[in-house]
């Protein structure tokens, strides 16, 4: 129950065993089409070009940023949290010119504020992460889509704790380049990080273009791409085009399992598998604060699919997440930089986010709160939850 | 049976669907510690680093150049087939001075031209390929290790083709850093590259270590490795050192996967391992003969996993694989550059490499080339290879 990795998918676990096949048997290629399409879904866009990167999740913020930034270039990174701080590091050590704007950890952008910034600034580039599992807080992010669009800049979202549980629209929230994960709201093992973008981006990787000397002896671009292996410019001619010769092996049985979580969500159907989420997040959150803990940061931006809960004083967190993991084998997290040891987080995600493991974690997490010494409201979590079940069937039947 | 990728052991397969469990889990980390065992069983080696890349085989070697590379070093790459054109194309998207020697494709270098170039330019890395699948031809690397050390270069190999399946030696060779991929001799799916690096290299990623902003926001160092994905000064702490605290989420059943593959490895022993590669490779080559085929670059310096046939005049070598694949099942390879459309690959690698198949692709080979009318000695080639083992077994007996 930690904010990723969560359990994958059985179907997905099952789909990895699938025997190896070849890069270039047609049965392959129809594997990655497919693939394709169920990302286009995923991600609810019209691009082109969505596809997995072969690596975890920051494989593909990577891909992206060093695809697209060229020394110099103006990229402004609003951070409001940890892994704000990675896509600046990423675009520090792609040489561009790194704007940050930071809030204290808790708290999001008003959107006027980051208008202002880009007015003020006028960058290539801004990168923003959609939902921050460091702080549980997510970013809106339709109205700076929207002013990116017009002033210009590229707008690039990392949607790694996000996209498959929470709503997430590409195309009408103007985004040109999106990332995500597998471990999380997808349900599949960690070591995939499907992207998408934009004719706008492919233009950029169509400029500076150029393949490996093992390839193509004679071509050079002295705007080249500083990374080989996250090369988006060469990776996409082996995912949607005429030759489809690869640029490196496929890592064939995650792509088996990411095809397989692509397809359970598809026959979920997205909007389905949002409320779900919505709906556990909704029964924990009830749960806990009927227990009497104190939640952090569940305001209007709260994400569905992470919980953070306040350590109670004098109490380890460490240790109240190492019995909860020994006496009951439930895992949930701690936090980072000003939250550590002073957070725990329960994540609702993918195939973890179901009402049996939600009846459990408040059954146990009470138990341990007991034990550590914590004073809680016994035996209120539980029915809560209950209750927040009973009234969404209620709502159900009505409509 | 291409050179890669290749069938994964069943058991392997098996251990792809274990569920998936959290980053610091005891169980977890008690994985990642039978694997760089394991590892350095593998790569033969006492080096305290040994751990796969979350990538394909090439992150790998994109991990380790980025990481000890920096702008304007002097590179050596003595090229004598794709990949090692692929190392230069890396080691100059790192602004490094690269260097390059080649030899047509199909030879190998004398250690003696090797050295006298080393002598000529005083590399700070060289670099190169063990086994060139491109050409089936592998490069003796003794006497060019022992020359680096004593010269104070750097001697990083790619033992991708061949580490698992060909007798590779880390520390008796003189190798500062190792790469290898899963996909091959390993007979683990392709998504994980396994390096293994000592003290030397070490070093250089202590003096350019950068704890990443969201860790430690006053780290600086103006020689940051320029890929954060791929940072070794970062990856290494989570693996074999004190606090464990990850740089990103591994590929967690990618792990499973690598792990089992190397404990098979380890049941059946590096030795033995070798020369059933050998005795496969052999039997191969002398049905291909008997055949009436020809082979290419089937002299001494032959991979012994990798065997090519040159094709036929006026038959399309394009033709014969589809034939081969579409009427019995079995994958064999093209080739790059020079090569493309001349010739064809067979490999004998990991769980593909036994005698059911070595018999079955013969007799099919055979079967597809009387089929596209070329001229051949009929029954011949499974009754070589039949030959080749029993005199192994007498030999074996007699022993």
């Amino acid at each position: 129950m930690t904010p990723g990795p969560v359990e994958a998918d059985p179907r997905v676990l099952r789909a990895l065993s699938t025997p190896v096949i070849g890069q270039f048997d047609p049965e392959f290629l129809n594997i990655m089409d497919e693939t394709v399409d169920l990302l286009r879904y995923l991600f609810q866009t019209e691009n082109r070009r969505a596809f997995p990167i072969n690596g975890t999740s920051r494989s593909g913020i990577e891909a992206v940023l060093c695809s697209i930034i060229e020394p110099g270039d103006k990229v402004l990174v609003p951070i409001y949290g940890r892994f704000g701080y990675l896509i600046a590091e990423i675009a520090s050590r792609c040489d561009a010119e790194v704007h940050t704007m930071e809030k204290a950890w808790g708290e999001v952008f008003a959107p006027e504020e980051v208008k202002a910034k880009i007015k003020a600034i006028n960058p290539k580039i801004v990168a923003i992460v959609h939902g921050e599992t460091s702080t549980g807080q997510m970013q809106p992010l339709k109205e700076i889509g929207a002013f990116c669009r017009e002033n210009g800049s590229l707008f690039v979202v990392d949607g790694v704790a996000t996209i498959g549980g929470v709503e997430f629209k590409t195309d009408e929230w103007n985004i040109d380049a999106a990332i995500t994960g597998t471990q999380k709201c997808l349900a599949v093992p960690s070591g995939m990080a499907p992207i998408t973008y934009n004719e706008r981006v492919e233009n950029i990787l169509l400029e500076r273009k150029k393949i490996e000397r093992g390839l193509s002896p004679d071509s050079e671009n002295s705007r080249q791409i500083q990374s080989n292996y996250l090369d988006l410019s060469q990776i996409q001619d082996y995912w949607t085009s005429g030759n489809r010769l690869n640029h490196h092996t496929l890592a064939t049985s995650m792509l088996y399992g990411l095809r397989e979580g692509l397809r359970i969500i598809q026959e979920e159907g997205l909007e389905a598998r949002i409320k779900r989420h919505h709906l556990h997040g909704k029964a924990l959150v009830a749960g806990l604060e009927a227990m009497g803990v104190e939640l952090r940061g569940n305001g209007e931006h709260k994400m569905p699919v992470v919980t953070l809960i306040n350590a109670p004083e004098d109490v380890d967190e460490a240790n109240v997440r190492s019995t909860l993991l020994n006496e009951f084998g439930i895992e949930i997290a701690g936090s980072f930089g000003p939250f550590k040891g002073r957070v725990m987080r329960i994540g609702n995600m993918g195939n973890s986010c179901r009402k049996t493991n939600i009846l459990h974690t408040l059954g146990a997490f009470e138990a341990v709160m007991i034990q550590h010494g914590v004073t809680v409201n016994r035996g209120e979590a539980v029915q809560a939850a209950l209750g927040t079940y009973a009234a969404e069937e209620k709502a159900a039947v009505k409509s």
